[in-house]
């Protein structure tokens, strides 16, 4: 199926992806990982929660920690451009069959809580509690000097249908891999805010959250993170890179926090506001597509996931294999 | 005046700046400066012309170079969303009292000729001829590496003026300097495409072109710049930096071409989608404004500046002073 | 057996490595690689051999690359620091029943040819041609602007023999990696010149040269080269990194000329002129002794080498496994 | 008066630069900046002393901050080859007629108080307290990322007379400025460990010590440093570059500490261990001399620096004027 038109004219305005909440077992253990090691900034904390943001950003938070027994994900935020947007999306989701709900969430006014076609739990808001900059407060910057949140990427069981439903809300494909055999799409990058991607879909048992992707100045910053990593204890939360991706051409890291919750560290890519782009087209079987220089990913890169909470999951009937780590 | 509310609805849809032209008096000067110093690629050359591209752009060209007997820029080019965009500005500008016209212009669809309240002259056009993507060229990284034109700076006999005109048009204020004493705006950064700016302007006698700025990778793509200028006959082509500006937070170069069109080389500001994000206030005798390091401009960087072509310019009123070098 | 302890007084002043000549199959390929793609510079050129120097270097060549039938080296070349010194080495060998000869070296004053304990051919000379600085005649650099041969890795078939006899002659070992079972020495970095290595020795059949190694300005340089590598037809020249070394805590990437010869990139170890420096052990099965991040290394990387012209080769004794990527 | 002929042979042997010891008059301010902000780590403090060392150094210290009335600096120390170098020193200062004593100094073995022949304080040991590596305790690293103490800069009233007397102890001239009209040395930049300098001297009211540098990773660290300085209270702090030397061919900045002591963080000059190295002739008048890319140095950087305790000053007979900012 080929790359569907895009629809310049969705019925409600998303501006960008926001936030990601994640059920964490050990608060403490996500903090050090989050605050200390990757050098997010608390803007609220009590017993329950944790809710960062990274250094450029001034909306509340970009992640939520939240303590609970299974380590899953609860829900991907995305911000509307105006009020009107919200109302515009509840009937949208309405006309679709899809669950609405309109929710309570602290520093965020008004919130639509729903599902994606395969379930992802969504939320929209238009306006989060502001808070003054600190992007030039460098005594702050430490870690991996995170300075927002890029992008999420998700395990899609049919990835035709993620791109033709995420398509219709006006998200645009930058770059896609295309099964040669089947002609199915195996994965596609969709954007909103101007960038590569606001979020992503791969072939596999879905849904399922793949990752979470903060964005940072530059390759340097990425290789200090191993640096400390390496020498604090976090070895094995190293899962691959880095490198240069072939799609979207950003410098990239993938680690995994305490519960196993992938994050991805990215930048460098290009940007896309152009609404007349035309998207790159790769095959799944070019060694190149998902490093530039060769190497390919681990097993557990293409296999491992987060639950999204109270969400059944399924096989992809795409059986196409992409390149793996011996 | 205080900055206006923005203008989150305007009449027609600008994406972003795109491209400038620029008479140039010596066509082999200039190419040494801009292809092979700068490493702009050239897209199409003719006795009279060369056309460039920056290395992850898709559009025929960000920067004409038209040989002539005066250096000045002919025109500020923008971008729109869609074709009926055009239209709806035509109906704009017309509605303004201002010029429009339908003009024929190499590589670009349907464009409309106007001017800005205070003369700049601006062309729109929804579509530019699409080129194949050289970004994963790098045998073609070279000089500075310009990934992309970031944005246009603009001497402004009254920045109050011209902020109400651009805000109108949907440009969204993102910083600004305020005289303490008038409460006039001594200058403005304003965007549509999710940076700092697309468009700013600064007091001082104009219309005037200040500068044309470059987004590149990083900062030391710039200290390489400046290895190779110093090292290569560009030396007086070196005016001010580098350094961190206060405002917009981003790392700067300004340079000269042969012809005196100053030159901005620029990287790592911030993303600026949300349409709550506050713009952010300086006072203009902050000697930590124009550079965070604290390194004040020399008096050429507040006085020279381009000419419009067949535009009248004249003096600023406002009065007020920034911090020059000694 | 324990490190030996430094001999502070060798018989001889070695000042550094120097240089190395490889034979090549292709001389174009070659210049391809070295010239166009590393950016090396040509310093002499004739139908059978090229020249080359790094950026920073005044001395006429660190490589010499020169037509053949097979790949191999021909010679390891090592700078003392005055006439004298010749023959000094010349008396040293002698007395140790190797051979010597002077010979006759283009661009070289005298040069004493000679042999190391398991064969490997080695060269010494005072003085060598020497040409005016290029580090400040920026537009030449490019690929990965090479700054200076850095060090030569060799296979040993026995490297407590090899360190004992580079260790008399003033060499001294920065770092070691120990087999925990036979406490026989797997590796040794040892220098001259107050880096972490001017030659390493690791156990496996030889003598053969694992690498050389070229210094280059810091990580960035190494990630242009590999996205310059990755799309200009090197691609399955990449043989390992780009990481951090646990040893030496250099940023690395190794990467394969058209021969197959190894080229080691490499930036950030540490000064090493103290005399009184401890060396620093690790341990065989140290995951982050290879690589700080935990990467191992491949196949290739341990069992593949360059033979030394008329030597002969014979297996290593010690059977301890480093870690092997599967 | 030409550069002199290198003593390849000096009377006993300076391995390099070693330490300084400020006096200073705020032991918690002074903390605040070499700690806090530059990153040198501790390595023994008290009410009256604080010792530093930087990140790869394993030696006790490189800088001695010591509570007192006058900002001044006591001693230049240096680091000889072995025992026997401290009495043949012994010998060859008494020979000259200069002062020596042997001195107790905490952490340091046998430790030799001499002067130079303009009175500059020196010392001189061989072996000091040797601490644990910590070049790979990533999580210490912070501020610049100081690698190691790199050179001593000072004021000379006879840069002739100075450089005629370190010649002679083995220092070799790499780098050289004369005065056209008068054939003298204006400045001069000698090495021991194989970089640009251990020690540079500079024309002007002397002895005086100008300023101290630190070795770092790279530009990337020094920008780092400007914008933290700019943003916690140090911005007056700053007093010239960043930039890159025409001599030495480093990346620079110079601040002063909290009393006035300046400090240049210092990367990227090359590698000087060839005895046979032709120093660089640079013109008094070239505008690319200090800062390749043109920029002056201010006043202050010419006219200020720190007394040497107990020391007499006089004037510099050398009128002769560098390029000085207006
Ligand atoms: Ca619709
Ligand atoms: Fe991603
Ligand atoms: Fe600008
Ligand atoms: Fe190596
Ligand atoms: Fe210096």
């Amino acid at each position: 199926m080929p790359v569907p038109k895009s629809n310049l004219y969705p019925d409600f305005n998303i501006v960008r992806l926001s936030h990601v909440e994640f059920m964490v077992t050990d608060l403490a253990a996500s903090k050090a990982f989050y605050v200390d090691t990757l050098g997010l900034q608390i803007t609220h904390e009590d017993s329950e929660n944790v809710y960062l943001r990274a250094l450029e950003e001034r909306n509340h938070h970009c992640i939520i920690l939240r303590k609970g027994q299974k380590a899953e994900a609860n829900v991907l935020g995305f911000k509307v451009y105006d009020e009107p947007d919200l109302d515009k999306a509840e009937t949208y989701f309405n006309d679709k069959g899809l669950p609405t709900e309109w929710i309570e969430r602290p520093h965020q006014g008004r919130t639509l809580r729903t599902r994606d076609l395969h379930g992802i739990p969504l939320e929209f808001y238009a306006r989060m509690e502001q808070l003054a900059p600190i992007h030039q407060h460098y005594k702050l910057y430490k870690g991996v000097r995170p300075l927002r949140i890029d992008h999420f990427n998700c395990f899609s069981s049919n990835v035709d249908d993620s791109v033709a439903f995420y398509n219709d809300l006006g998200f645009r494909v930058t770059e896609y891999t295309e099964d040669e055999e089947s002609k199915k799409l195996w994965a596609a990058w969709m954007h909103r805010k101007g960038g590569v991607h606001d979020i992503a879909f791969t072939n596999g048992r879905g849904p399922r959250l793949h990752h979470t992707a903060f964005w940072v100045p530059n390759p340097m910053a990425i290789i200090d993170l191993l640096d400390l990593m390496s020498t604090t204890g976090y070895l094995e939360n190293i899962e691959r890179g880095p490198g240069r991706h072939g799609i979207s051409n950003a410098f990239f890291l993938y680690i995994r926090d305490p519960d196993g919750h992938r994050i991805e560290i990215y930048c460098s890519d290009y940007m896309t506001v152009d609404p007349d782009m035309e998207p790159i087209k790769w095959d799944l079987k070019d060694p190149q597509r998902q490093t530039l220089w060769g190497a390919p990913a681990p097993r557990s890169w293409f296999e491992e996931g987060t639950t999204f909470a109270d969400t059944e999951i399924c096989d992809s009937q795409l059986a196409a294999q992409p390149i793996v780590a011996p």
